[in-house]
């Protein structure tokens, strides 16, 4: 039985584009000779709908959607995530599912008995627990049909007291389906493979991978959808941060006829790299607008933000502003005008020097003979805000926010200033890593100038500053934020593992206490295992080492 | 037996002042003769915890908690909150627990069954549900203890397939004792005694439920700890928005030997102020902050916004800046002048022109003879922002936001303009309701102008502007946006109750094409059953109804 594996960049609620793009992929998979097509998990909804699941009339649509679809099944089978409506009376009132639909009509429903509940996830807020699990039969094959973390259950991670694929097993299937929407970060492919490969090893069944691909605004899915044959040889791999569908032979695959190849093993800044390009053409895409604004410093962040962005839309859609002040210096000019001629962007130089001063004047009366201090850093910021905005405003760009993680971590940023924007690019890139991107942007060419890599990072908010004037080096920074943020040290943990006391309490304060301006950054393109964001919640007005 | 209620605002991560008014509380409940004292749900580590939980350093400072609370236990008994490690292979890592401790000793640990994870809770994202429900045998009394949600599945709310209280009613209690963490919203009083006194019928059992109050940055406790007899008689009611400690004898109210009492019944508009002063307040101490500043336009929002600032802090800590521009009417600066003296607060005049000049200048070249529109509106709200988060920086102030509900639901603010601040206080309170509370501040002396109230709703960003002229009437806007969001209603559904279907589609298309504005708003003081901020997730790059 030739079975297709359809990867697909879906739309949130965009019932027809997908319908269309759903269409497509059987008509692709029948003129390829499948008889069976497979899509992802809620695949219908989009992933993740959110509360929209909340609104009967957005399930409605869904079931339209999966009535329409089976219309197309006559000599072909498909299978599909769609969230369903629970009819017991008891328990949440819908369940996230798989149809299995042939011959126009849906022949079962399966569905998802694990529910990721944690980080990024909130399947709980929406699904009650599957707790019967049945085999599919077509063509004399018998099929064990999962979601994503139905087979997430397996060897160390005991966060579930089920495991859907030890009951699926009794059965006695022939290969396993997994339908899934697996949001990257740079760890997920490889951590991914592991989990599926375990599966494979434990039921010695062939496993077929079915997974999103796209940006849903700061969830990135890589696709890489696979095969497996049951010796855990990879015989089919789909394409990373693309749209593909792929036809492979399920009697070949148990037969072990089919070819075994070798899995891409990209770097983790590569994957870095292509996940954020992805998430920016997608965020663009998706709210159907082509032209992106920033503002270009001379330092690094702007920099690898710009290519990234030129990358994503195309170089004539960058704007690069260049806002200076009496405090920028005249490097940082030269630097961001190289690297927009590099890039071959658009760029202007717009001074804050009037507004400032107008600023300041209108509030002499107030402020009197107060000395310089953060106000006026953080007026410079806004002020380049506001000058940003309005040209986003008028022009119809959307604003790139350029933080990056550590900053973000230790609201080393002026809200409503230089933390603007419609999406932040690199807040979860932490420093050292936005310097390895920029390495890897140079790789073949100099597109960032060399200056902007090794000169003394600052945010020219006040004469010679420097950012290692009130912060540590990058180097020991991250690492502190890294043990912190992702891995959830403690001091204690911190300091016998080598850092300063009084520098791990100073950080760990920092972090703590600027999670209000957190609060009201832009979405944060997720490339790592903890992003800030939907996926780290954390109550503002706490008082825990703080 | 004398049992004693000790209702207290506790502070989310804050160990020690939380431990302060724990011992605080158990002497004065030994004091008045009480033989057990009940505090509540997670009040050991504050609710909600949040992501603070994923910390095993945040867990292993609530255990000290407990021992420390242990060591008081010698003459009295203690029902606490803490969250507690799970010991089982599979599961979820922690329970949400209520501890009985007597003699020093933990003497059980009873695991919350139902775990609420929808609107703004999410519980199983930290913890596995109990499924062992005992009871707990204390001087002659066998006491059915539950936590919060345990009792709500009772009627017509079947989320879940267990009901806890049905366990426990098989061993024969002769009491039920409810710990809880149960925010506000202005029906929540009134459905959280229906559905307990649905409890005290269902098992004919007196019932004793003590909630947290207080304010933790959105969500607000609105205490109203409460005791009924066996035939649902209220015989105790502790304070609303306040701390408060009753002692009451179980014995006389098993044997209806104590009076039944009449329960407060506030209006809708009345519960909202209280919870809105008391969040303000709580905003403002947790985080160490005594002074407010706020932009005054002489209309109604930042009037609503002043008076309750002022009723929170004190009108001495509460600075209104009066920001005209070309666009301002004579009577904007009036009222808010009006407003301010009525107050009693400090107001200052800032003319925004200059710096309004200065930028349209500055961008004079790129923006050339395009014509006012958006833009121009957005930089006058924007150059405001400047100037009162430079006076916030300046003298330690936190900017209050003004926006309310209706606005927020359609996008009718300026993102990093008059979107700022560091919380907002009528974000959760449609335009209709903000005029009620301006009549009900009123309701005995005039502190609002009456102007501010008779007058038409205007941005007065351009000439002449009016809210109506983009909006409709605001009678007819909140009721389609309640019937939205709160209620989740579709166009169809909203067509057939009578509203024109060009003006529902327009709406709806509005509230869900801003949601990329309010992912960047500050938190919200949550005083309905559906507010925009945690309890309402939604995608951004989504393209539905829209």
């Amino acid at each position: 039985m030739k079975i297709a594996l359809a990867q697909i960049n879906y739309h949130i609620g965009n019932f027809d584009q997908n319908l269309k793009k759903v269409y497509q992929s059987i008509n692709q998979s029948k003129s390829l000779g499948a008889e069976l097509v497979v899509f992802a998990e809620l695949a219908v909804s989009g992933y993740p709908p959110r509360d929209f699941l909340e609104f009967d009339d957005y399930i409605d649509k869904c079931w339209l959607t999966i009535k329409a679809i089976a219309k197309k099944t006559k000599d072909i089978a498909v299978i599909i995530g769609v969230p369903t409506r629970n009819q017991n009376v008891k328990g949440k009132r819908l369940y996230n599912s798989a149809v299995f639909i042939h011959n126009q009509e849906i022949v079962s429903v399966h569905n998802k008995g694990l529910l990721p509940t944690y980080d990024v996830f909130d399947e709980y807020r929406y699904f009650e627990p599957g707790n019967e699990f049945n085999i599919i039969n077509y063509k004399n094959n018998k099929i064990a049909l999962t979601i994503c973390e139905d087979l997430w259950n397996i060897g160390d991670n005991p966060l579930y007291t089920i495991n859907p694929m030890d009951e699926l097993f009794k059965r006695k299937p022939d290969c396993i389906i997994n339908i899934a929407a697996s949001p990257f970060h740079y760890n997920q492919a490889t951590s991914r493979k592991n989990t599926l490969l375990k599966n494979v090893n434990k039921y010695k069944l062939p496993l077929i991978y079915v997974n999103h691909v796209g940006a849903q605004t700061e969830l990135l899915f890589d696709g890489g959808s696979l095969v497996y044959n049951s010796d855990g040889g990879l015989v089919s791999e789909l394409k990373y941060f693309e749209e593909d569908l792929k036809v492979i032979e399920l009697d070949n695959v148990i037969g072990f006829k089919e070819k075994v190849i070798q899995s891409n093993e990209p770097s983790k800044i590569s994957l870095i790299y292509d996940a954020l390009v992805m998430g920016v053409r997608d965020y663009f895409d998706k709210l159907g607008f082509r032209k992106a604004i920033l503002g270009l410093s001379g330092g690094i962040d702007s920099a690898v933000t710009a290519v990234i962005a030129a990358d994503a839309l195309g170089a004539k859609n960058i704007s690069g502003i260049l806002m200076p002040s009496e405090f920028s210096s005249d490097h940082s000019i030269k630097d961001a005008q190289l690297l927009a001629e590099n890039l071959k962007c658009e760029s202007d130089i717009i001074s804050i020097n009037d507004t400032y001063t107008s600023t300041k004047d209108s509030l002499i009366e107030w402020f009197k003979d107060l000395v310089f201090d953060v106000t006026e850093e953080n007026m410079q910021a806004r002020i380049r805000g506001v000058f940003l905005m309005a040209l986003s405003n008028k022009f119809g760009m959307i604003l790139l926010n350029t933080s990056n993680k550590s900053e973000a971590a230790v609201g080393y940023g002026t809200l409503y200033g230089d933390m603007n924007g419609g999406l932040s690019v690199l807040g979860d890139v932490y420093k050292t890593e936005v310097f390895e991107l920029a390495k890897y942007i140079n790789r073949e060419k100099k597109i960032i100038p060399e200056n902007t890599i090794i000169k003394s990072p600052s945010a020219e908010l006040r004469p010679d500053q420097k950012d290692s004037d009130s912060l540590p080096n990058y180097d020991i920074l991250d690492q502190i934020l890294y043990q912190y943020i992702e891995l959830r040290k403690s001091p204690k943990e911190l300091v016998k593992m080598g850092f300063e006391e009084a520098l791990v309490k100073r950080i760990l304060k920092l972090v703590n206490t600027t999670e209000y301006k957190r609060y009201q950054a832009p979405p944060i393109l997720r490339v790592s295992e903890k992003a800030f964001g939907m996926g780290r919640r954390m109550p503002i007005v706490a008082k825990y080492l703080s």
